[in-house]
């Protein structure tokens, strides 16, 4: 399969590291597996024999690949001409437009290429528009990386879970936050400067609204609801509160009780992001940037999952969408 | 499909129950579902047009289900037969002879069969000639419930973790010792006291050594070690060392430091069984009656797992593999 990486960002350099770190197994499922572009906002880098991977993954930008090759036409073009199979969109997270990410899911779709998305911000928009079109289309649709990063949450529901209903999800969906909120607990440090080393370390933006105000946290929660639990959730369904006014008391209050301050997402009947007293003693109760899911089911009774949210740990669901894809695409 | 169940146990049971709870799911996967038989040490109850699961599931013995029903013949005649497609083996654990569900299993792969089991005798013995027999008879031969029963451990790391190179697995992996430990680390009994208690609770047998001589985590260990991480593992290859030398003082100082004691399952080159320290933060430290399966691996770097792992959440599992067979073997 012929496969398009849009976006050559933070994820999409590492995705391609991988590739080329795993190129054998890759390989191994599909030995007409191949990378035959790159898009980027400068244009689409293209090779209908396939790129050098392991000099991709080398590159800083994907425009100092060679300068026999020179950028053309749009990623849109490209998908409707038929030049890939599989496209993994690695774009920038827009939650308000979705783009460019939104446009270029919509059009391979449409076009009967197959999705890896790590890009939420379509997702969050129109989760349902796009499981519609892949159906109509004999597309997979997959995007394991979109919530809680390099943890198997959907995949570990469609596989490891196929026998049970599940009841509610909360979650750990922010790592930001949990640093933050670890640091003020174990550290006894305030909201304040708590936040200011996670900027410092390059955890939490310059504006951080979009991670301490639950945004990103509540953005998660729409997608869980509507993939986990066939719930029809738009991001103003999501009651929610960030953890701005979380002071170094109560975070020592309930220390003192057993407890630990921590921003929940919550899937159930009524889906909200909040600070909440978590038990120390509670599998979910993790701390720094891990970020953990807790599913209750009819069956198991109590799954949880731990590990990290963010980071190039990322690439490690990206490529399970993209291998689970192939294994399904390819007769052997 | 047809479906053979061996042993009418406590899990046994409790797999009836939840078929006959889950009977539309399996229905609409396969819509010639059914159990045709129930072996037990009495022999095997049977019909060739499926038992009616509903008066199964309120039974207390098989024997029970009607006058109109003889025992007949015996598990091997059956498979032998053709009457079966697949077998989900629940037969109690031996893990010196790995009897009745070794024989079992062999017949059952031996006669193009599938298999699902949740009795880990077979596999801690036999691991490799039967991995062996069942690709050469094109069976699948699954057994998500012998490791951590409702953790999925087996599946997670074939469909969730297939770009991951497994580096290292460690695990609570006794739910008997995780009461005991924690009994202690909480309540500051002695050992000798957390281990009635557990007796009393039905948690722990009447000779405890099985769980408290790290005997079914290392059996676990084993299993681990060769699905997983393609080792040649036999039981005498893992380095094993139980709970009994725990004392209360040495509980009491590690929660000082920041640490608890948990009998560890270690899966690496020194395949080992060992109570060890584990700092408080860290996702394994879970306690009371739960399991927790930590991988560290080199593109998600590390994810940990955690659940029951024991009691009728089991057949989450069962149920699990059962439906992963179906989906691949029912054309529709």
């Amino acid at each position: 399969m012929k496969l398009l990486l849009a976006g050559f960002g933070f994820i999409g350099k590492n995705f391609i590291r991988a590739v080329n770190e795993k190129i054998t197994l890759l390989k191994s499922v599909d030995r007409d597996f191949k990378v035959v572009g790159v898009a980027t906002s400068q244009g689409v880098l293209y090779s209908s024999r396939g790129l050098d991977v392991d000099k991709l993954s080398r590159l800083e930008k994907a425009s100092q690949y060679g300068e026999e090759f020179e950028f053309g036409g749009s990623v849109k073009e490209f998908l409707e001409e038929g030049d890939a199979d599989i496209i993994v969109v690695a774009t920038p997270t827009n939650i308000e437009t979705g783009e460019p990410g939104l446009t270029y899911i919509r059009t391979a779709l449409k076009n009967g290429v197959d999705v890896v998305t790590a890009d939420k911000g379509p997702l969050v928009l129109e989760f349902w528009e796009l499981t519609r079109l892949a159906e109509r289309n004999g597309c997979y649709l997959m995007y394991e990386a979109t919530v809680a990063a390099a943890l198997p949450i959907f995949s570990l529901y469609r596989e490891c879970l196929q026998a049970d209903r599940i009841i509610r999800i909360s979650g750990i969906l922010n790592g930001t936050t949990n640093y933050i909120l670890s640091k003020m607990f174990f550290e006894g440090t305030s909201f304040e400067l708590s936040l200011k080393e996670a900027q410092e370390r390059g955890y939490a933006e310059k504006d951080p609204s979009y991670d301490i105000d639950g945004i990103d946290a509540a953005c998660k929660v729409v997608i869980l609801g509507n993939a986990i639990m066939g719930k029809k959730l738009r991001f103003k369904d999501v009651k929610r509160r960030g953890i701005r006014d979380v002071t170094q008391e109560a975070v020592e209050l309930a220390k003192r009780s057993g407890y630990a301050i921590k921003l929940v997402g919550v899937v159930d009947d009524e889906p909200e992001v909040s600070p909440r007293l978590v038990p120390l003693r509670h599998p979910l109760c993790v701390h720094g940037n891990l970020n953990a899911v807790h599913f209750e089911t009819d069956l198991a009774k109590e799954i949880t999952i731990i590990g990290y949210g963010a980071g190039k740990e990322t690439v490690s669901a990206v490529l399970n969408d993209v291998l689970s894809i192939l294994k399904k695409r390819v007769i052997r």
